[in-house]
């Protein structure tokens, strides 16, 4: 359900009201009847009569629609639009009772709806997001972030840090661990074996050491090897201008980005409102939606649910296709 | 001309061919009859009978399409699709002309033809491309590349230096440089004054010290505010991912961008084929096509000219508007 505050709860309004997405899977919302009730009266988004509210969920539901009843504490705080700790606090509490239950094989997989940095903060969550939440419950021992949409899927060796931060953080080992996430995970997808690109660091990929410190020698070039050797198909280093036209985008399932903008820029301008955010490596399949809580517009029933929708269908093509 | 073995003389043999930009200007090429001739009779491009081949040009030609003949050392060595000293010469000499042409008022701008950097470098020719030669050539005190298309403009506060080396060469004074240069340009072509944007370094701008070295704070504020006082229109600094996409695109005439890639990546996603390249700050209107040389495909008659059109098309909007 994601931040209280935000638009989250709506937008599993949206879910749950939509047939196109219950024809596909279950759905399963960690969070409050009475905090779905409020926005639903606000939005005149539906809340469905079928909901079935559960406190625990011991094996997959049988019905199509449930609600797992996590209370939440200080709902006198919870008003749309207002970073609050009771909120923090509450987006938390849901997406590790939802992270149980996949672990526990209740439910096939978690999409999250988003959360605010701040209120977690104020709530005394000591991770800065969603992903790092995933990968800390879950014990991943390596994971990565990918974005997905149906016109580009990217993922990325580094993401939140600084830009001077990028060198120092990129590694050979770190760089086949994502290509070999993210061939692993469009295989799943798509039920054949993945096509990566790899981007370079520098303009022109380097242009054979002309710009830059030759990390595409040093550690682009060895870690495509290695995941050549392990039967990974994959190109590069591109030069990052080159990689993203649409000749190239069409040659490529995914394209492996080595910093936050490399891959930020191309997928917002070609997915700004149906990307999905998927996180790798977790023994759980996790997606998310692309955007924000959108504080500036919660419950007044104009947030879209494209990126939602999206987000479901890729959590859902995660856990049903077998790799090839 | 460019380099004689790359795709330079046939797009030349386009321009002189072509009834549309030739209602907008008069045509003067830097480069050698003979090897127009040759290119002409690979490509079937024709030679336009009414050419007048003159050896100097003192004054603004009275004819729509001249020649300033400048004869080729080693001509035999010239090879379509050939690295070579004697190319990487040649093409030199064709730019310096030009530029002395420009600088002395018999031409109004400069708009250029690929060259090689490597046969430049063979030539003994110290820069290692068009942007350095102009800026070399017109003694100009400060410059910047942009990209221009209908559909993007961009320009560039670093461009050909590694990815770790921009923090470093990033200052207030080279932002402020930028933004005054790229508003002027597209005061000029426009008629209007500019609307620009300036791009942050790190994810999400830094998110307010969040990621990164505060250099958003630090240096593009600053910058940001010095340019505001001399009347420029700026927003900004933009989260990188957020200054693409469409709805922000609209919003402004060109974006200022801090490295490479951070404008080369979007600008080549929308415009591949008819991107121009310019150098704004030197003391005359240069522009250039923006691709190579093409050696893969040079004087088969292929290589498509709408590149080079654009370049003039922006050339002559550079010329003739005047600031309002």
């Amino acid at each position: 359900m994601g931040d209280p505050a935000g638009v989250g709860p709506e937008l599993c309004l949206h879910a749950l009201n939509s047939h196109a997405a219950l024809a596909t899977c279950s759905l399963v919302v960690f969070g409050e009847r009475a905090l779905l009730q409020r926005v639903s009266q606000a939005t005149s988004l539906p809340l469905p009569p079928e909901l079935r509210v559960v406190s625990a969920l011991k094996s997959r539901p049988e019905t199509a629609c449930t609600l797992v009843e996590i209370p939440i504490t200080d709902s006198a705080e919870v008003k749309p639009g207002e970073i609050s700790a009771a909120c923090g606090a509450a987006g938390f509490a849901f997406i590790e009772r939802a992270i149980q239950a996949a672990l526990s094989g209740a439910i096939a997989g978690v999409v999250t709806a988003p959360i605010h940095k701040e209120a977690l903060r104020l709530a005394g969550v000591s991770q800065p997001g969603h992903t790092e939440i995933c990968a800390d419950l879950t014990h991943a021992p390596r994971s990565c972030m990918m974005l997905w949409s149906p016109a580009l899927t990217v993922s990325f060796a580094t993401t939140h840090i600084g830009y001077a931060e990028v060198p120092g953080a990129l590694s050979a080992e770190r760089l086949v661990d994502v290509m070999e996430l993210t061939a692993e995970a469009l295989a799943r997808m798509n039920g054949r074996p993945a096509r990566l690109a790899v981007c370079g660091l520098n303009p022109h990929a380097g242009e054979h050491g002309l710009f830059g410190q030759r990390e595409e020698e040093r550690l682009l070039e060895p870690a495509i090897a290695v995941a050549r050797s392990r039967g990974i198909a994959v190109a590069g280093p591109l030069p990052p201008d080159a990689a993203f036209i649409p000749a190239q985008r069409k040659k490529f399932d995914a394209i492996v980005c080595l910093y936050h903008d490399q891959g930020h820029i191309p997928f917002k301008m070609l997915s700004f409102d149906d990307g999905v955010n998927v996180t790798l490596g977790l023994p759980i399949v996790r997606t998310s939606v692309d955007h924000g809580t959108a504080f500036d517009i919660a419950w007044r029933g104009v947030a879209q649910p494209d990126s939602l929708f999206k987000a479901i269908e890729c959590a859902v093509r995660l856990v049903q296709v077998r790799v090839p």
